[in-house]
């Protein structure tokens, strides 16, 4: 079984919808992704850091999906990196209301020795030296890394995250991020300028309108699946990285038609992370539901043509 | 060879991009559709109406792509209906800056003899009322009416755009009117509301992210095609509704499996249409262009999972 080592943040978040308002509730990119993750067959584990107000039941929870939470830190008399934001009516945009740090401020990940040899990294969006740090600690070069950011590094850690980027194969970025990044409004030569800074894969998250991969010349695109309520959509990208980055941990081949595939099991996980509060809906997902869904999207996306 | 009425404006447009702008050019719903329609195996007619100040040059070529013009009519002395807009830097909106209605203020479409029996009849955006007046006409009941509409007879002649929605079998509109007519932010429960009022099948547009085919259960999704420059949409809708309802005119199968086709060769067409100004492209586009184009959309989108 391969190994999986997601490095994100575990975390509260307090989040408020059109719908509802939670308190504090478990969230972090980490956790989405891991949760997604354990949809596979592989040994995935969370490098992270919680304060001790941490409730144990997540922590458990996790493992029980078979998550390795070994290296979740738990820092005495730290606190747990705190998010709260509200959405806007049409759930596209967001509000962020409260980011306390906590012990994430000082966070510097500890790879655990039976994971320095993980054959996929996926780092979670986080300051590109600490996601570099990760790999340096690696003692056996990893067959994928895959990279998750957001324009707050292109804002004030450009110089540290093209260092990064040139050290990953798959970028996973949302489409404003990839023009930010770029400089190009169109996202076919967004990719094509992003690819020369490292990455050889360039996804683009385009949230409730899909997401497009680009490979050389190639380009494929997944949407999302049209749903009669988006509940929440926190950690929907998580989900959908997780996804991408256990597919191909699992399948252990990462050629262009197999990385399609990745796309299309992020997109199905991330249909579901939206439908419920927080991660709801990912602990009670299951692999039946999951196998159904697919079809969905199959019967969404696939028709004949005959071309002469 | 089957018969596709078609009605819509006949126009001048004077459009203004981030990469440049026109004088007048050739424009108009009925001129796209019908230019768009021309590149299937059927006989298409244009009903519309134009003033004396309309170009010969611009009816020829138009006939000499097979389109019967008979029925555009030219009123002596009269003016062309004229639009000028403005598309701001993401080409995704537009501010338009001149309506002269001209002769298309007292437009009454006649359907010329030889297409009262037309199998399909696409109704491009007009007063719901002229809409009907088309249909009234038909001597043979069509195998298939498509209706395009838009937000400003939502606002000021809805009650009319009910009354023919219920004799039409596809309506296509945008994200934003769907919303508007149904009352309803989910496209999923807009397409379900829109059925109720008549259309079987209901087309949603979302520009650059593609369109979805609702009918009853069934959902289908076109991406758009990721393009390293779109130029001008302008006319993009219509060269969509053009190439869905030629491509099922040509093929005289209106199962939803045939009508997903039908999506995917008006977005092909659709592709072409937004990289010159105005109708340059569709003038010159070739069969093969068509052809070679829309297997990138079938690698763009077709993927293999096995499923248990």
């Amino acid at each position: 079984m391969n190994k999986l080592l997601i490095v994100g943040t575990v975390a509260f978040d307090a989040i408020e919808t059109p719908f509802g308002k939670t308190d504090k509730i478990l969230g972090g990119a980490g956790t989405y992704i891991g949760l997604s993750a354990s949809f596979f067959h592989l040994k995935p584990a969370i490098v992270s850091v919680v304060g001790d107000d941490f409730p144990q039941e997540y922590l458990d929870m996790m493992e029980k999906k078979g998550i390795d939470i070994s290296a979740i830190e738990v820092v005495k008399g730290g606190k747990t990196f705190f998010w709260s934001g509200k959405y806007h009516n049409d759930l596209n945009s967001r509000d962020t209301l409260v980011t306390e740090l906590n012990t994430l401020a000082d966070f510097q990940p500890k790879v655990p020795e039976n994971f320095k040899d993980a054959e996929v990294v996926m780092l979670g969006n986080l300051h590109p030296l600490v996601q570099a740090s990760v790999l340096d600690q690696m003692t056996v070069k990893p067959k994928l890394v895959v990279l998750d950011t957001m324009n707050f590094w292109m804002d004030c850690a450009l110089e540290e995250l093209h260092a990064v980027m040139k050290r990953i194969d798959v970028i996973t970025i949302n489409d404003e991020e990839a023009r930010q990044l770029s400089g190009e409004y169109s996202l076919v030569k967004a990719a094509a300028k992003i690819h020369t800074m490292g990455p050889k894969y360039v996804v683009i998250k385009k949230g409730e309108h899909g997401a497009l991969l680009f490979h050389d010349k190639d380009v494929f695109f997944a949407p999302a699946l049209p749903l009669e309520e988006v509940f929440d959509p926190t950690g929907a990208g998580d989900t959908f990285a997780g996804g991408f980055a256990g597919y191909l941990a699992q399948s252990e081949n990462i050629s262009f038609k197999n990385t399609k595939n990745a796309i299309i099991y992020g997109s199905n996980l991330a249909s579901f992370c939206v439908e419920k509060f927080g991660t709801e809906r990912m602990e009670n997902l299951t692999r039946e539901e999951a196998v159904e869904r697919l079809k969905k999207f199959r019967a969404l996306t696939q028709f004949e043509i005959e071309l002469e």
